[in-house]
């Protein structure tokens, strides 16, 4: 039996739902999925930071108040937020970094990745920064070290579109995708064709919990430029860089668009979209589209993510799902692990 | 560079187009893939046989006449349909197997496989007899060989939907399904929404080529049957068979039924399904449903097909893409040839 040390990098929504499969799940996973997850160190900025190498227990981890310096709370528990020692000497296999995105540097995720690759341990990832900002250098980083760098949560959370498009469609040959990427934006363009007005929807949405007190990034596309660039380089070769995404956003849609939309069998998304040229360049944008009610995007609404891969043996092949949520962002870590999992597996049995 | 031997079981239009794409990207392979195939050896009941150790061109191949006995204008070839020789003999590490489907007792298909696996090949197919019939006698075969026994395109063409759930949706405890699995039927539903009465739109659907000249067993739901029974038995491990699965197709539906259904902001569509129930049982069925709109099948329209997976961490995931065509249908057999060698390549990889 298998088990993999774990260290968790914040400890927010997403890390908290992993640490509560961990406390329901590990003796199921035994079986199911051949291995069990140990908790041995977390670090969060705002709670501090707790370390154990004979393991921590998951449930109370959970229990955890979200009070500055909570962990101080813990046996052994400080309320300062000792990341590096965390990353790198409480003896974790596996990092999972799920800290807030940051759209300017990638940091400080970035140096956590980094610190954790460099000592040989592998990085699961929810986290767009780290990816669309330094993923080739990330990725060469973790091929040097022969660790794995996963991040399949950081686009459409735990509904698998990274895994999907290379593994599943592998020779299918994708020459583009078109997605739904942004679950506010799209509950916004939900609300306006039920009605409301622009201000208006994104209020409905901020009182849903959809939407932040600052809603720019989910209209302005920021937000899903970052998703196209990971996903245009992991898919299409790309090399990209955010800046090579033209963006806009949907706050120029007015009620009569979105009327005039409807008389034409039609509908308004935001659509964060990669193509592969004649000559083998590639374009990415991310702007309001209007999708034919046929279009495979123009039935995903409300906050539901899809994305719709274009390839040369298949036509179109879409994937929807949740693009948020706690539990479900908390999965795709775990698919994440998984997938580790299963590599190492393929190779032990060889060895037999 | 690793090249595979293959022989082509059944010469239609699947087999056929997997020649075709063979004959045009295989050098491209080299270096996408890691591999080539090589065709060694074709059998079909109608057009007779031919081997050749050190390869069969495959553009000579995808120009045969489709006239009975033409494999004998090949050097070589013979009016004869020496199955059994050209899976056993002619040198393969791969059979691909594409022969019609048996929905009585899956033969000559199941046979097919059978020799091979036995005789320590591996199998790719696009057949639902042997899986839906004697899958799990198949699959205990090929492990106990220690071979591969490949069939995501039996269920919806090239579009993955067995390697999603089982590679990407790991860990996510899958709970049931629903799926569009007949573009037949759903093209007569969809043109029936468009005023045409029952009769009229299979009349449409076979001048179209969409609907057998005996469209029965796409509208009656026989071909969903076995299509859910593949399903469930794969991911939700229930031991199934044919007639465990409640079956009853479209032909009741009237004109009245799907205007009703249009002002309730609600659509019928034939689903295949099956469900674990608190007990652990397994309970399935292909029936007409009445779908919402927003219900994430209800948009699925036309030929395309679709599933939507229900799991206990993730909620609703839904795939949707091609369920058949001979190129689409092709890609899965070389996506199951994609799967053997990545299996392979990583063992290989820990050897070095």
């Amino acid at each position: 039996m298998t088990e993999y040390k774990l260290a968790l990098v914040g400890f927010g929504g997403v890390n908290r739902a992993l640490a509560q499969l961990i406390a329901e799940r590990n003796q199921q996973w035994k079986t199911e999925l051949g291995f069990t997850l140990k908790i041995v160190g977390v670090t969060d900025l705002f709670l501090g930071s707790v370390m154990n190498r004979h393991g921590l227990d998951a449930a109370s981890l959970t229990r955890l108040p979200a009070t500055q310096g909570a962990m101080a709370q813990l046996p052994g528990g400080t309320v300062d937020a000792l990341n590096e020692t965390v990353i790198k000497d409480c003896g974790a296999d596996i990092i999972a970094e799920a800290t807030f995105t940051n759209p300017v540097d990638g940091e400080p995720a970035t140096s956590f990745c980094r610190w954790a690759l460099e000592r040989g341990k592998h990085v699961v990832t929810t986290n767009k920064g780290p990816i669309a900002l330094h993923g080739a250098e990330l990725k060469a980083l973790a091929q040097r070290n022969n660790v794995a760098f996963e991040y399949e949560g950081s686009v459409m959370s735990g509904t698998p579109v990274i895994r999907l498009a290379k593994q599943s469609l592998a020779g299918s040959v994708i020459t583009g995708f078109e997605g739904i990427l942004n679950g506010t934006s799209n509950f916004v363009l939900t609300c306006m064709e039920g009605g409301l007005g622009f201000a208006e929807a994104v209020s409905q949405a901020q009182a849903l919990g959809y939407a932040e007190a600052d809603p720019t990034a989910d209209v302005a596309g920021h937000d899903v430029r970052l998703k196209v660039v990971i996903l245009a380089n992991e898919l299409l070769d790309a090399k990209l860089t955010i800046n090579d995404v033209t963006c806009s956003g949907i706050a120029s849609l007015s009620l009569d668009d979105i009327e005039k939309a409807r008389h034409d069998n039609a509908r308004w998304k935001l659509i964060g979209a990669a193509t592969r040229q004649a000559d083998g360049s590639i374009s990415a944008s991310v702007e309001p589209r209007l999708l034919s009610n046929d279009h495979p995007l123009a039935s995903i609404s409300g906050a539901t993510n899809a994305v719709s891969f274009t390839s040369e043996l298949l036509g179109a092949v879409t994937v929807s799902g949740p693009g948020a949520g706690r539990t479900e962002t908390a999965f795709a870590l775990l698919s994440d692990i998984i997938h580790i999992h299963q590599s190492a597996t393929r190779k032990q049995e060889h060895n037999q």
